[in-house]
């Protein structure tokens, strides 16, 4: 569907003139304004930011919206696929918002907004051999920007991160005469560093990664030889956490962190999920912060 | 992990009495509640209700938490399930609500959390040769409860609801000289039908199911006969609906069935995503209605 | 798409002298047969056998085809969902066959193929406590039958069942002082139960369940109290398992099962996966049996 | 798990007379080779070739494994990500294939084997007014290599590439007064370009997207303006194609254009799916073909 021009094609096949305006005028009468209009599941490759590198080359899926007044009948869809390709070589966390933006006052909307998610890599040593392999953590940005004259006007910024970690737990170890079980988990943070227009200082995705592995029993990694895996094993062993206790210290770190930068994160939000290896469900637990400030 | 137990265990392992005790208070430095802890992605075997048959069997996925005030180390996470496994043949909206109630006592928590995703099967004539077929539609119940001492006490309730339809599209149809590309679709409306202990009229899923596919340019059907196929093309074509038409539509007609219940339902959202026949990616509209009473 | 009925019509259409009329022409040159061309990805609830209720309500998803000949255009899909619909309700392996038969003739083909995925439900007792939770297995039937004409003609069943468990690594055991990773692993198990008509004994989905569950370093439950958890941490300890050895263990022990009902299996395989907690990807491991006999 | 060293680390324990002393014997007598060991689902940043820029970065999930004989326990898991790490950033079928070399030789193994999937991506321009977005297209690497010993030895590589479409449905068409239902439909196709050492010369995956894209209704696109989507809904309409259609067109297609290519490949199959407008459920049809030469 690409009612961006074919609409204007229906006008003037329909009323010989200015485009969309009669089909416009068809929809007044049902006066339900849309929240989000848009384009979902578009996949590109893309680039962002990366410590190690400056620009780290991945593979995203994009969704891109903006809200609909109720006098219009429809949106523009061809123009948001427009806008994306011209800026999907340079999607830092600044220029994504400023790619919003550019979707909000194309489309002569009051707010537009964005969800990229993407596989982030990482070479990461092995703790005792150094060896190096690859690891891959699954981030989202979400932003929104909106024109002055919106209720709670301005740019919000939101960036996930999953951490896949290790945990042990206490209780089996406590009980247990040897041994303890233990299994893959994964961290999921969203951390707000927008928020109406104001911008905490900027951060690295590494930053937050470092913080979760270090509350994690152990961190994961693609390749350990002999001397690894015995450390890991123990390290994990001497490091037993609860699901809850995972959220808790991750919460505990980005407060921290938060505050190092600047002055604090308005918000942020923690999850975590234990793929128990003695049970075939998921054990979770999730936190959220907000800032008296905010 | 079941804390629940190996909890206990530890208390009288570490300090030979109450359970609990020394492990709870070592926590307590870090003070930071816990708005959900529990189990997630549990499968089992459950009934719900169906007009049809009264009963319907289907399987579900679950999850189950309970807020964790932060001088808690964490929660008892078998308890869940012998509860849940109590009630899994009987888990009609009403019930997961009593079923939660007791997870929320058992646990002593102020608040109980739960959320079940099911295929909701019902049989549908074809529309002209009136042969029948099983439509499967997606749905989830998301209920809490919580103690009378809580800030917004109370029971919530929500039922989402995912329909598949057809949709043509207005523009491909009034520019092209034949035919108009159109797709499958799907529709997600979800409803909060208790809020704050106060209930709506009960419904059935199978109203919801309705208004969604009068609202498209054509239900979908397991079994098209020739005669059948005739009808549903000619039919979807003269009725073409953009994705936000559909959201529109879909709108209007929950306002007007939660008016028919009652006094209306206090909140609900509608999404629809056309997969569309001549992009890799979705068009997107999504709407939300909020009460001014409420 | 029906073609089942639209190309009766069409011929008639046809003998007029309808614009379709070449196309049907133009497969005759292409002489091209299909392997297969049915439906795909119908969801249904169903009834299979069960030994502890002796049938078991559940959910599946279902592929049905049926090989084409190159002087056909195309397949009559309304009719597949016919004849499903008809058999929904009973569904053992031997009725599965029965029902494909039945969509063989009626379609008047050589050959016909079905596959029907579904969670399979067992109410398990911890080893300790005897408290009882239901744990899940997913399970896939794959069928054929075909005409007496067919090479290689007649009937074959396989029976699928993915089992989840625990794994305990032996190295990481060996080489730490304390600990052992361990993690949650499935083994999913493909046996073939009738081959060119030969069907070998029956066999119940639980007792290829009760193979996997016995060779893996411990057994999954839903619900485990605390003596349970000590337990089950403990025999895991004792039991340490690489997925080579799952897969070798599970190999001798369906050989063994098979040998136990008449003559064996013509035919197995046997993958196992785990989810390793010390890293981000699976060990894997595959073995396959094939009888000299066959 | 780390067999790889910890394994070495078992046998000096062993040496001593380590409780895993016995394990490793029971293997002996098990006598159970295994197909496939190895590592599945890891994640990587790869680099493949791109006939419009050389190279083309995206990202990938990858399984590496080697056959393990009867008298080994267990094989070495962290070389296969060793191996695969120097390799990612050049990885063209014919280095894919020098990777797995590499494997199977440090692993002294007799066969090795690789999957590798990905998206591939193709700026594409629209059929009227020639703007240009991005399509992705799933591409998968499957190769094996064997020692000269082995029976079947040498070399076998397969490309697959998942080609989204637009299918009108010629019956739909033909007995509507007005429209035809229509839909995405993706045509999977395999083809074997290397087999006992014998490679097929060279192509492009973009051959083969076009050779798809030719045969279907119309082709996919990200960005259409007005003009194209009139163009893109006509053509369409005026190109029907049943699901059985689609893949005998693609099979011709890829019959002559093997052909073109010295002497035409060994073995393809052909699966096409389309996600039917007016059902819940998929048309599906394949075609498999072998050279009477192989």
């Amino acid at each position: 569907m690409d009612n961006s021009n074919s609409r204007e094609l229906l006008e003037s096949t329909i009323s010989g003139n200015s485009p969309l305006a009669d089909i416009q005028n068809q929809t007044d009468t049902r006066e339900i304004p849309l929240q989000r209009v848009g384009v979902k599941g578009l996949r590109y490759p893309v680039q962002v930011l990366d410590r190690a590198d400056k620009t780290q080359n991945t593979t995203a899926e994009v969704s891109l919206f903006v809200n609909l007044p109720h006098h219009f009948k429809g949106t523009h869809m061809s123009r948001f696929i427009e806008i994306f390709h011209k800026h999907h070589k340079n999607l830092s966390m600044k220029h994504f918002l400023a790619m919003l933006e550019e979707i909000r006052v194309t489309l002569d909307a009051a707010r537009a907004f964005g969800e990229m998610s993407f596989p982030f890599f990482m070479e990461k040593a092995a703790p005792v051999s150094g060896q190096k392999g690859m690891m891959v953590y699954d981030c989202t940005y979400e932003g929104s920007v909106s024109s002055e004259n919106c209720r709670n006007a301005g740019r919000e910024f939101f960036v996930s991160v999953a951490v896949p970690v290790t945990t042990v737990c206490p209780c089996s170890r406590a009980i247990s005469e040897q041994g303890a079980h233990n299994q893959r988990g994964i961290v999921r943070v969203k951390i707000q560093c927008v928020a109406h227009n104001k911008c905490t200082s900027f951060f690295w995705i590494e930053d937050i990664i470092a913080i979760v592995e270090k509350s994690a029993s152990s961190a994961l990694y693609s390749l350990l030889k002999r001397e690894d895996e015995k450390y890991v094993t123990e390290y994990a062993y001497n490091n037993p956490r609860f699901v809850e206790d995972l959220v808790r210290e991750v919460y505990l770190g980005i407060v921290q962190f938060g505050l190092s930068k600047k002055e604090g994160f308005p918000w942020f939000s923690i999850e975590a999920e234990n793929f128990e290896s003695i049970h075939n469900h998921s054990a979770f637990a999730c936190a959220e912060y907000r800032s008296l400030k905010g």
